[in-house]
């Protein structure tokens, strides 16, 4: 069926390792004797196998891209940049869905199974062992959306979501409201935690403002709509700082259920800006988290790192700002 | 690093031809070699290397997802319900973006290259063309969403798009509109060209309702909002089919943008029953497609293809009814 590199090697009347290193990535070949062979592959519609290459090269140029969360819509933006930017360095996406996955243990065959150059593990809920797990097997990995430490133990790349926690209670201070509070994402989740660590920070130099907080179970819309309709059993805050923006969305259509106004009785401010944020059906006021340079930075990093495995670990991280629409009363 | 099949054969003191049959499906093995050989390998935490073995059992369970829209947000439950599906099945999606892509020649390189055992084409807006380059390389291929055929040359599995056309104008003409119109998604999308057919089968029996047609350029929010404030410059119809949900929203940001209330001014149906159209803050009325059993299904069918490659192609449709939320008026 298909050509062989033996046939392209007889075909250009050169060895078979002529062949191989002219269809190798930085191995010595001469310009003549390139042009000899990629002329013969073409005349022969020969491609390289890379599986088969691989047990020579030891890559496979597989990335494993692992997600935990197949709820938020701000994942669709997140593969279609990871997928476009992996294929653009010759690089394939290996989708791995971990909902409800709870032992590294198994991730790690299903990942080491592929030979797999790299992981890029694109979570802020996934824990911590799961990153550590890959690395420990030799595998590349770049956590995106993961947790800045000043001595990271994998690469991270994201924001500073403590930063982003102070960002929001700033805004919603210089909007004069007295009573604030933060409907965070998984209690478990390092973002969710750091935020909320931010917003408190700002706030305990506010002592006349009233500041609360509760969780939802997941980033996901049924969680923020459930833990709003919970909250709203008893008075509720004058603003809420949302985990996220589809948290968001579920806690205002429980706030239209109960029959307040947004923002003329309570209001509302998301994170991260994902695209139906804007929708004008939304139009939900927001902290914008540069979802594109982050994965842009992400797959730049897990190239670098195939060159240079034993590169030491760093932390890349991106301003947020804020994003104002309709949900937030204006500024006092 | 890592133990070979000949540590595990030294330490079970078997062949490693014995090793290697322990290891691939269907090979005869006694129960007791299988006891020995799985001790062995357990003690040295030996894992087989799906690739390495795939250059002798020419199967890699490397399966193409392809996609090429990440703009519309029921690919993520597209994703979602894939990599679950194929996971179970010890397989693995090796996730391809083809947005823009309109070469087949150059995705049938990518996925060959890496050898995939299939290709599922996730798209009713790819051109035919790319699921017949797939199969013509020899690679299993079943078109997910895509057009039915009493001949098909793949499997394509989804729903009869004539009929979901059918579908929309009698619940139109049940409502009593008496002018109503298509908004598409792109003209050279088979699901818009079908749906539009059906939808035009059954106002051609009411002679006195006024029918109207134009396409988005897009499955996507923008295109539909950008294809609704055209329409709103002259009179609008009284009601509209929009090719999908995403499209719809989109409409209806236009409509609310342009002093239209619906669905007292004007009707809207979409199509998909996607997760966010069943959120409150939206609560559109539209055409549901059974997304779980379809996806299911292809997995099921690629499954079977492995197995039998010569597997004559089949088309699996499912049915589709209506959901009625906010968006158009009540039944006369």
């Amino acid at each position: 069926m298909s050509a062989t590199l033996k046939d392209v090697a007889q075909r250009a009347g050169v060895s078979t390792s002529a062949v191989s290193r002219t269809f190798t990535d930085g191995a010595s070949v001469s310009a003549k004797m390139r042009q000899k062979v990629e002329k013969a592959a073409s005349e022969l519609g020969y491609q390289p196998n890379f599986l088969a290459r691989s047990l020579t090269t030891r890559r496979t140029k597989l990335i494993g891209l692992v997600s935990n969360n197949f709820h938020n819509p701000i994942f669709l933006e997140v593969f279609d940049l990871f997928t476009r930017g992996l294929q653009d360095r010759g690089l394939r996406p290996l989708l791995v869905n971990l909902s409800n996955e709870t032992d590294p243990e198994q991730s790690v065959q299903m990942l080491h199974q592929y030979s797999v150059d790299g992981v890029v593990v694109a979570s802020s809920t996934l824990p911590p062992a799961f990153s550590k797990a890959f690395r420990d097997r030799g595998m590349a990995v770049v956590n995106t959306f993961g947790r800045y430490s000043s001595s990271p133990q994998v690469h991270v790349v994201g924001i500073d979501n403590a930063e982003a926690g102070r960002m929001a209670a700033t805004e919603l201070m210089a909007r004069g409201y007295r009573s604030v509070a933060f409907l965070g994402g998984p209690e478990a989740a390092t973002s969710t935690q750091d935020r909320l660590k931010g917003f408190r920070e700002v706030l305990a130099n506010h002592p006349d403002v009233t500041v609360t907080h509760s969780f939802a179970e997941a980033y996901s819309f049924q969680a923020g709509r459930t833990e709003m309709l919970r909250l709203a059993k008893a008075p509720l805050a004058e603003a809420y700082f949302c985990g996220d923006d589809v948290l968001s969305i579920g806690a205002l259509s429980a706030l239209r259920d109960v029959g307040k106004r947004v923002p003329e009785d309570v209001g509302v401010i998301g994170f991260n800006d994902m695209e139906m944020s804007g929708w004008e059906n939304i139009a939900l006021t927001t902290i914008r988290q540069p979802i594109k340079q982050i994965v842009n930075s992400s797959v730049e990093l897990m190239a670098a790192m195939l060159d240079e495995p034993d590169r030491y670990p760093e932390a890349r991280l991106f301003p947020c700002h804020v994003v104002d629409r309709s949900t937030l009363r204006p500024k006092v």
